[in-house]
């Protein structure tokens, strides 16, 4: 980590736009990949930032996926809707997706979007919180390439389908679950085999379903769900009313990032709950206030003080936001090399 | 196990109903409780079963549960409402909420009803299979009494606060998940002290916050949550989205079923998505039949064939059906005499 240079946010936008509107998107989509990408930077989510940059414009150039779809609602209900995001970035047709549930929302209570033929979106809390603004709960899930297996068997079937739930408070941070069905990311388990390091058991199974702590097989073999039944089978929910409910997919076709042998196959779905409709925002506002409050004045089992689903990642981004990201000089002139093929000028950094 | 005695589900419905109308229930309203009741007991969920119907009646016999309230919509949008249970059953609440979450959804796409003021609904998968035969998927969550402890702390503030999700398919058996947000039941840690058995690291806390292979110690501290934070998150957003949006309790404030000091503020949430406003039902049936099918014909891990998500409790739902709900004879005499207090001349069994 001591070799990571720290780029302010302002320097990274910049180019970001920059390159993605030589690339070939609108200012303002360029705009809504950049805020996502920055947003999962910001809070600690490297895997899902800017570096995503390079395998992004990788699968258009390699035409198995779009930059500019016309995309379009192909059903309708006063609550619901599906968006058809004809194999465009997950950022652009989520966060068109999440608009739509709010403003479904504010007149239903309930708003419920679904999007079909879509990719990779970055992180699901970046859509979630876009409720927030709006006296809304957001609540997203997606599913992705496979990486876990049905219970009691060892193929990985279902991704690491995420789930996020965002939450607004009064004067406290607004409460922000972002969780994966596995135990930990895949990442970490890349990063325990390239440095030669065992990893705990609970992590990942092998090939034959059974636990190891070696990296290189775990990467062979698929990712622990959490609560063993419960993770693999909320993974395989997830998966159902993504891929199935939107007709893009049936279970273990989603592909990874890195295959371009076809479009990715990617689906999600975006709900908002409009409090207002329920109780009064302000009141409840004032109650999620008293819970966090509640939580943090408990005794700590650890010597820490507790902290609320995304609070680190508040902490952290507001320490970034103040003396930069980091990133390692690998990733920057990967980015750098990629804009000079677009004609950006613009420099990181 | 082997003193359980075999009670044929007729016999057990008409003593509960018997029971439920002497008590002062309606008919209908017994008939729906007494199907909640067995709905438990057939899937192996006897904690949730008719052995509930001591402490449901003892509750109203304490002055802290009402037995026939006037429930009241009290908000309403095209697709949300709010249902006061007006501290009533549970079960009349829940099957009063999903049916009108359906009838919303019916029309907009998804349905959203939130109960507040309410009590123990039984299993959490008896209202969301209600919307198989609507062709909609049903989600439902509720709070209670406190078991697991925010992450970092040892109070325990959040229920085991369960989701349960039903997909419907069309030749094979609906996918229906049921899962606590805990590790396991508490039922299990309570049978392992009464019987001085150890139990598995992992399923529970001490009151330090340390995992605990004491059964006793683990009773006194708190339950462990699937996946660390994971699972303590997804707990408190269960616990926000039931009591604080409805506005019937804090974190921390549900109270346990056997507590007679007062109401137990317990609230439910209940989302039904009409399928049709996505895909062709059918299609999506089928659809779900082939993951299903896929799923099945994986390699297993154990010998053993893969169980979906539910699969386990519809089998022994038809065994049951065949040879009849084991109950023991302390749970059957308990019944009996309570029958008795209210001149119930039907018999169990």
């Amino acid at each position: 980590m001591n070799d990571r240079i720290p780029v302010s946010v302002a320097s990274l936008e910049k180019f970001s736009i920059a390159l993605l509107t030589k690339a070939g998107l609108s200012r303002q989509d360029a705009a809504t990949v950049t805020e996502s990408l920055l947003s999962a930077d910001l809070r600690g989510i490297g895997s899902h930032g800017v570096v995503r940059l390079t395998s992004y414009i990788g699968r258009v150039r390699a035409g198995v996926m779009e930059l500019n779809p016309s995309m379009e609602v192909e059903r309708e209900s006063p609550a619901s809707a599906l968006l058809n995001a004809r194999n465009g970035l997950g950022q652009i047709a989520g966060s068109k997706a999440m608009a739509l549930a709010m403003d479904k929302a504010e007149v239903c209570g309930v708003g419920l979007v679904s999007v079909k033929n879509s990719n990779h979106f970055g992180i699901a809390a970046f859509f979630a919180m876009q409720a927030l603004k709006r006296n809304m709960v957001g609540l997203v899930i997606t599913n992705a390439s496979p990486a876990i297996a049905p219970y009691g068997t060892k193929t990985p079937l279902t991704g690491t389908n995420p789930l996020a739930v965002a939450i607004p408070a009064a004067a406290e941070r607004p409460i922000v679950l972002d969780m994966s069905t596995s135990v930990v990311a895949r990442g970490k388990i890349r990063l325990a085999s390239v440095i030669g390091e065992a990893i705990p058991l609970g992590w990942a199974l092998d090939t034959d379903g059974k636990p190891t702590q070696d990296a290189k097989a775990a990467l062979k073999g698929s990712m622990e769900p959490i609560g063993g039944p419960k993770g693999s089978g909320l993974s395989l929910i997830i998966d159902l009313l993504c891929g199935v409910l939107t007709g893009t997919s049936l279970t273990g076709e989603v592909k990874n990032v890195t295959d371009t042998s076809g479009p990715s196959k990617t689906s999600h779905m975006f709900i908002a709950i409009n409090i207002g409709k329920f109780i009064d925002p302000e009141q409840f506002k004032q109650n999620i206030d008293a819970v966090i409050r509640r939580i943090k004045s408990l005794p700590s089992a650890s010597g820490s003080p507790p902290y609320l689903p995304g609070e680190i990642e508040f902490n952290l981004e507001a320490k970034r936001r103040a003396e930069g990201i980091p990133l390692s000089p690998k990733v920057i002139a990967e980015l750098q090399d990629l804009a000079r093929k677009y004609g950006v000028t613009e420099n990181i950094g």
